[in-house]
């Protein structure tokens, strides 16, 4: 398993009339959280590009457990919990003050710039290897 | 079962420097589905909440098919496949030219502005029961 | 000069936590304004790009008149007043039911893929020379 | 004067299809760094909303320099230039690496929640005053 933390403050713009962050922004701040993630362990969303691959969302999925507040500093833990293969899930924790507000995935696959499904670059399966702890 | 279906057209601004619809933005779109779905079955979003209701996301899913390009006509089906009791599950199904470039749901519950969670109001289930076809 | 109008529909998620529409969004609704208009003197957006040309923004600029609320169905009148040269100006007034809510500006400049200023494609000009109407 | 200096980092979803940060972005963006602003001269905006007031944005301006691409690490510099009497103005500066990218600048005023004008409030003149700096 590998977990890192990021840290997320809610724009005013990302509310809405019902007072509260707008759902569609947690997807944003999933991707704020990963490509920190990519950068803890050791190799960022830019170098990835750079060596051809891409890595667009196959699926995302949300739980609003409990609403967010503007300016709300909030902490997302960005989970990895099983080794990836061809397809990478990421889980994802929003927390407030150690209090859950949401929890959410995203699934991915590498591609490259003609959209054709590669494996993943094995820089990316050696940074993984490197950070996992076993649990 | 629902359905109905509403046109969306990919914004510049919607489209990120993969050259693609960013995958955040569906969720906006599902919402913006939502409330067309809503007037066309005769209880506006705008009434539901003068009649002191709001009807937060609880749950958000999308799986990403193929992607979408920047002014791209889109049709959104929004479904509902089951009656609502309490919950309520929607389903949403984009399509470009009769192909399906995504797939997903949301959940929602009725709350009042204090966030209480209440049977959906007696005017929802009225029109749901008018406009349901069976299938 | 010429004048196009264009419809916008205030979504849900383009509230914030005032209750009115969120600044920033006027100036993706111009976007909107703005392709609709390249399209309506009969030279869209991606025909630009096809081309080779991109038009970014080089200044954007809005006064907020009078708030916006969700639901609100829009029309935004975009004008051109002079003819372009090297520089174009487009001008956006934002109404509700004949109320002007706001009115802005952007000013653009054509460019190639590696960012070099260029004169406008003479099917640009021409088009604004076919829909020119002297006032 | 006063000057304060803020940090953001250009999110993916924040670029568009031409590979660099969408101009309606950079808007959120003064917000951020407005917000911050708000919060280093010791009058928090969640302040400015408990005692009855909102700061709604009248006018909004900027000019688009150089283009800015995912992940850089932007300084914005929020300047108050004349003491705040009704109206507000605020300048930002948006720098990479010490390279000005955007200049811009919003206008404000006080208002109640039924949207009538209002002077400041005396704490944010007292807390400007404090952190003047003659120059």
């Amino acid at each position: 398993m590998i977990i890192t933390e990021s840290e997320i403050r809610v724009r005013y713009g990302e509310t809405d009339m019902m007072g509260f962050a707008y759902h569609a922004n947690y997807f944003a701040w999933f991707e704020v959280a990963r490509i920190d993630f990519l950068d803890k362990i050791g190799i960022p969303y830019q170098t990835i590009e750079e060596k051809g691959y891409r890595l667009p969302v196959l699926e995302a999925n949300a739980r609003f457990i409990k609403p967010v507040l503007f300016d709300y500093q909030l902490t997302i833990k960005t989970i990895i919990r099983e080794k990836p293969r061809v397809k990478i899930k990421i889980d994802y924790e929003v927390y407030n003050h150690d209090k859950l507000h949401c929890s959410g995935y995203t699934r991915h696959g590498f591609i490259n710039f003609d959209g054709t499904p590669l494996r993943p670059p094995s820089e990316f399966i050696d940074r993984v290897d490197t950070c996992w702890k076993e649990v």
